[in-house]
């Protein structure tokens, strides 16, 4: 299973590396990408080295793109948002985490699909797509072969679901136990959502 | 609050990053070391660039130790063991996430104390140490100045806790919700331990 991981400047820490945890557990084959290569940070002081994307040439197997601060500005970004839709066409399937659903809305290719996003940050992740049929109350979203997951920690929730609908409760379940971690299993459950 | 994160070959990708995540909301000061510095790495192929330990001449505010499959080298590695008791001994809090409790425990400042680990590895764990009083069923065990949590995600419901114990549960809350998180604050109870 080939992980691909978008990376952008004050990305959020855990929208990356929960999943990454989680999909450590299954594949060696975890990347990280950015536009154009090189050196990537956040305000967590988190700096990893990144490939460009451009070396994504086929699609891959699992696209991942994260939120964080720094969507506000990348959602201005033609020559990434681009980017993000060609390698999301190619791509087996697509997952994007917290705000990372308005990077992927920008392109066009959630038009008509159900979609979530951070709670915090709903109104303005909307208006970066009215035409994306946006669910506030769902701790995650799947429709076809986008998942879309709430703030942050949900993140971790989708990609055990995600692997859950592959291979199993049980196996994505298994995982869960190997890192300790309180799967909340119900995508549809959503405890930080206050309003519908 | 100025945070010290260690980092080894084959750290634990969440045990760092759980917690950073956390920390990143209240502090900017968070930086990363390894015992010379420079580029280390793990299975996740997650590569950060660090500072050398030495770097870290008063202690630190805290002081935090992940666990991962690279702890079974590093108890071996008495510079790195040395360099832990010596920042540990200066620093003002001390806090270790599923593995890392037997690189700490290795240091014998753990000699006496309370400590809890993963689970998994309980075993391995406490056999670096007998003189350290394990505790097997807790999310998280503190005992003075250090915080000691079972495996992985175990880690970020420590890390609010430590907040709480700091500034109240109130303002350790506000951050879960943040990122919506759903912390289990009982430090008590464990779903992971399967014996006493």
């Amino acid at each position: 299973m080939e992980v691909s991981v978008l990376l952008f400047e004050n990305f959020e820490t855990l929208d990356v590396f929960g999943p990454v945890e989680i999909f450590g557990k299954v594949t060696e084959h975890i990347s990280f990408y950015s536009l154009h290569g090189g050196i990537i940070s956040n305000s967590h002081r988190v700096s990893l080295d990144t490939l460009p994307l451009d070396n994504i040439i086929k699609g891959t197997y699992v696209f991942l793109i994260p939120g964080g601060l720094g969507t506000r500005k990348q959602v201005h970004n033609t020559e990434l948002i681009n980017k993000i839709k060609q390698i999301s066409t190619l791509s087996v399937h697509v997952l994007s985490v917290c705000t990372g659903s308005a990077l992927l809305a920008k392109t066009g290719l959630l038009n008509g699909k159900r979609a979530t996003s951070n709670k915090r940050s709903f109104e303005w992740v909307v208006s970066v797509n009215e035409k994306v049929d946006w669910i506030k109350k769902a701790r995650w979203v799947v429709d076809g072969n986008f998942y879309t997951s709430s703030g942050v920690s949900a993140g971790m929730d989708m990609t055990l679901g995600f692997l859950a609908d592959l291979h199993g409760e049980e196996f994505a379940g298994a995982i869960a136990i190997q890192i300790e971690y309180n799967w909340q299993k119900d995508k549809d459950l959503d405890d930080f959502c206050t309003s519908e």
